[in-house]
């Protein structure tokens, strides 16, 4: 969606060592957005995004137009029907069906044989290697590593709403999944108790407004779960508003580590 | 969806005589039929399909079975909005958002040039350009002419439910969407008369059991017109139940006759 920082361009870098030709596609996608959500505010910087692309071995961008993309009439839409409503799906009603839709969109035109997308937005992974494999996609879906600030917060361009105490306070979200790691790589199989202890220790500091969701599921099929030692790993997801912005961070537990 | 006939047949033809190599998808789709439709009952003959595929131009044959083409736990849907509600869509809920799932699938497993599909389903043929032009699909659509009876019923699998009187009566149907093509080319512009007429006259064949619609539409986007002359083309479809048979049939009237 542009607004580039390092974890896209660490993306970029590692398509550019893997692959002969690296396609960035740069498009801010109208469809996955809500009608009251952040569309028309959300941070763009064209010239820069190009100059970092070109730096990072990106050898072609395809940034279109919104009109190119949905034509006149435009009607025809991709869903992922059972993960699309979860997590931040719940409150982002129409959002995942929005990245489903332009992604196969974008897919189609570019035909890549690999395509990389940040573990950052784990949701959007699994769903997007489910409508590969269940629409029997010829392309290899590849995630790379969520990028983080010194004191953990994960990198996204929305990051840039954050004022400096939202800023420092916006770790917090990091801080308790990697709790929760801990606790679990310990041997602490209470996800229950887990959970709670982080909700309750976001809901103490004054910039968290809001927590849509702090969930532990499988990091396989996105289920919710009680015993870790059933699952072969699982995620610790959460999207939480600090001040006027959301933001979502999350950790896969590999069960060899519990 | 097998049982090959003429209709079907025509179409492998026109694609040998088109293309250099010709496959022929046969599969029994289940996801486009209702929980009450025929889906258990629909005609099967994959012997003879194979057969009378290879006479007629067919080079290879994907015949693929339920489970290989819904892996467990199958969940991504396409649906072409607004198109898929009406006219056969209205009284059968799902069933275009099953046939452009099905198709988009067979089209990324063939991966072919051109697909050609029967203008009796005009709907649907409507429905899957609309799909592959959205989605940037780089495949060609091909339409090949509903091929009929001597006294005009088309040609379809589910003729084969039908009674010899219930057969005998089914070209009612055809008889009123020419009905109305001949008197629009004859100058009628009163489509609502038309219409109306053509409905009067199946509801008289006691072998009629009921009108699921029949609609005059323009030919390119499927909505409903009032002045043919503003149209560059337009289309006469219905969907009539015979006996316990739902039959369709349409016929397009170009302008240039009216």
């Amino acid at each position: 969606m542009g607004y580039l920082h390092e974890g896209h361009l660490s993306l970029a870098r590692l398509a550019k060592k893997e692959c002969d030709i690296v396609f960035m596609t740069i498009f801010l996608n109208p469809v996955q957005f809500g009608p009251s959500e952040d569309l028309d505010k959300y941070p763009r910087d064209p010239e820069r995004d190009i100059l970092l692309a070109e730096n990072n071995g990106v050898d072609y961008i395809f940034k279109p137009s919104t009109e190119e993309i949905y034509r006149s009439n435009y009607r025809t839409y991709v869903e992922v029907e059972g993960l699309s409503d979860i997590m931040c799906g719940k409150n982002r009603p129409g959002h995942f069906r929005g990245v489903t839709t332009i992604v196969l969109k974008l897919f189609n035109i570019i035909r890549a044989d690999r395509a990389y997308f940040g573990k950052k937005d784990y949701q959007q992974l699994i769903i997007i290697k489910k409508m590969v494999s269940d629409l029997d996609l010829n392309i290899e879906i590849a995630g790379g590593p969520t990028i983080r600030e010194k004191d953990g917060l994960a990198l996204s361009s929305r990051n840039k709403y954050l004022g400096s105490k939202e800023r420092e306070n916006a770790a917090v979200i990091y801080r308790n999944l990697r709790n929760i790691e801990r606790a679990v790589n310990a041997g602490e199989r209470d996800l229950e108790k887990l959970r709670n202890n982080a909700i309750k220790d976001l809901e103490k500091n004054i910039y968290v407004k809001k927590i849509d969701y702090f969930d532990i599921r499988d990091a396989e099929n996105l289920k919710e779960i009680k015993d870790p030692k059933k699952h072969e790993a699982i995620l610790a997801a959460a999207a939480v508003w600090v001040g006027k912005t959301r933001l979502i961070d999350n950790i896969v537990i590999d069960k060899k580590k519990y």
